[in-house]
């Protein structure tokens, strides 16, 4: 059995706290026989910053390059708030997505039972929620140029950012959503502002031609950004899966995460395309963010984080075996009433970030 | 007294029957003294494709010009899917924002108490909830060039928006934003992603800079778009007054009118400068769509249209006490128990636009 090679990249705030829980359970699935693991450790985001005065160093996007799979934990924090626009600590995320190729982000929005009553929304609409955002990761307005300030003079200036999108990249979005639909409720909701913009008339057209061509057995249906926006708050329950932009899927994904009140909980997957041996690049990170206001007290939710562990597993390491098992540890744990405090909610106490990732090895 | 020359565009779907309730609430008012109108009548979207071949005519945007206030009720619907781009409905709604030079557009989020418990949020999330989201209206990638979609053969096409803001169109709306917050709970909350857009880093630095100069004694913070969209499902009470551009603005403003339950509710204002005479062209329209799935069968809720016309009656015809009138009477209806079908909820029975209509003149 060769070794999967790990790249850990903790970053910010919270993630190197999150991210040593992640590898307990790395040990730990090691330890068991599921498979071997070689870990090496990076750094990224502000992290990489104070060491690299970069936000991800030429070494490390090396490692990322070589590895079956980088685990990110989060990036960012106002102490980099000042630093030049180029070194940001996003530019190390943005970077591994775009240098790496990871086009296809899967965010899924999933209630757990045992949170309902954590979202804002009424419980019934949210109980069982099980949504997966599919964004596009590597175009649009996060990538295309010009992206510019221009000084005019008599404190005048003009910022340009622009959004790109080619045919090819929105057939080969709209396919991994297609594909992952026909595993799922087997329907798809393809979102874009197709009433002004021409990425969204262009983003309709193909997405509308690849499923009659390839997947007229999907329900395919179009929704506007901003409807979409309205209807996740009214009735999430209709979305099996969705697919959308980079920007969309950027506001989109996080409302959907913040509806089922397990935002702590949420994992997130990025994919490159496939190689001729079937393998692609990929990226795992929680899909909340660095929370430099809990950071280093040891209280933060490493749910997200071994979840995450637990997508690489089933979309990586071809384990969905061992996918399920970190799911259903994370499902037992939360069914016993183990709590951090972020999902504490009425429970009697809360427990600490260590421990919730013990809970989850015993678990297994 | 001069008259006030108000310009109605009914446009698609229920456009016309809620237009003619506001019709009903203009004679009342004008009968009452208030004030006098002279109204006029235009088409636009696929009403006025219908009729002209375009989105709207050359006359109607000449009246447009003239008119005090214009009021158009919603555009668009499936019957015109197939139109050409350029004289699609939508085409008419953007050339009436833009040649007026609308540029701000204000979104009052309201929940209305009588329906709180028609939010999907728990109550006491929504219960008083009142948000104004200030949305930049003739800017950013609605209307940057290029924008455009370009065949590069072998089956591939690139689509092209771009996004654009200068200083000075992020300065004034910003000014806009401040004030309203001085009259409101002076917190005003500017949201971008300046970490991944130019445009976005350009606001921030122009509100910021603004706030310094000229509205210290505002409460100002930096949200970014994403995290903004969670937070309104999270705890939207947060909020005062949000401050935006064109495309996070317009799914912003659709979020948060969802959260009230009341979307059938909300009217909004399209404002331009003021000239030398403190005078600005204005549009007024309801919050929601054209609806054409209940187009014709009398049972659209007008009350988003009254409102509109109430904010007409705020901002364009210099007449708070006449707007608190409507906001009051539609209040009031409502506390009376009467409901439109879209609001039934649980009460006994629904009533139609009309009745609606008549009820709240009735309640002036
Ligand atoms: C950190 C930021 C650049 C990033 C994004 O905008 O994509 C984040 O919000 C996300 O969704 O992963
Ligand atoms: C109809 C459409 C062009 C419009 C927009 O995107 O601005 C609408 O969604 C709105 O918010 O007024």
């Amino acid at each position: 059995m060769s070794a999967y090679k790990i790249l850990l990249l903790p970053g910010d705030g919270i993630g190197p706290e999150i991210s040593a829980e992640a590898e307990k359970v790395i040990d730990f699935l090691g330890r068991a026989g599921v498979a071997s693991f070689e870990i090496e450790r990076g750094l990224v985001g502000g992290a990489a910053y104070d060491v690299h005065g970069v936000a991800i160093s030429e070494g490390d996007m090396a490692l990322a390059q070589a590895a079956d799979a980088v685990l990110l934990a989060a990036v960012g924090g106002p102490k980099w708030d000042g630093v030049p626009y180029d070194v940001r600590p996003e530019a190390g995320l943005l970077r591994l997505r775009k240098d790496l190729g990871l086009f296809a982000n899967l965010r899924p929005a999933i209630c757990y039972p045992a949170l309902a009553d954590a979202s804002s929304l009424k419980r019934e609409l949210v109980d069982g929620l099980d949504i997966m955002i599919v964004r596009e990761l590597t175009g649009g307005v996060y990538f295309g140029e010009p992206k510019e300030i221009t000084d005019l003079g008599d404190g005048q200036k003009r910022a340009v950012d622009t959004q790109v999108y080619e045919t090819y990249e929105i057939e080969r979005i709209g396919r991994v959503a297609f594909e992952l639909a026909r595993k799922r409720r087997n329907k798809v909701t393809s979102s874009e502002k197709a009433n002004v913009m021409k990425s969204g008339y262009l983003w309709r057209e193909v997405v509308t031609a690849l499923h009659k061509r390839e997947y007229a057995d999907v329900q395919l249906e179009h929704m506007l950004a901003d409807a979409l926006a309205m209807q996740l708050v009214r009735w999430p329950k209709q979305f099996d899966v969705v697919v959308t932009d980079n920007l969309f899927g950027d506001m989109l994904s996080d409302e959907a995460a913040m509806l089922t009140g397990s935002l702590g909980m949420l994992p997130s997957a990025s994919l490159g395309a496939a190689d001729a041996n079937g393998k692609r690049k990929a990226m795992y990170e929680p899909c909340h963010g660095s929370a430099p206001d809990i950071a280093g007290k040891g209280v933060a939710n490493p749910i997200a984080m071994i979840g995450s562990l637990g997508m690489a597993m089933r979309y990586s390491f071809d384990n969905p075996k061992a996918a399920d098992a970190i799911d259903a540890a994370i499902s037992g744990v939360l069914g016993k009433g183990l709590r951090t405090a972020d999902i504490k909610g009425d429970a009697p106490a809360s427990i600490s970030t260590r421990e919730m990732g013990d809970a989850i090895v015993a678990e297994l």
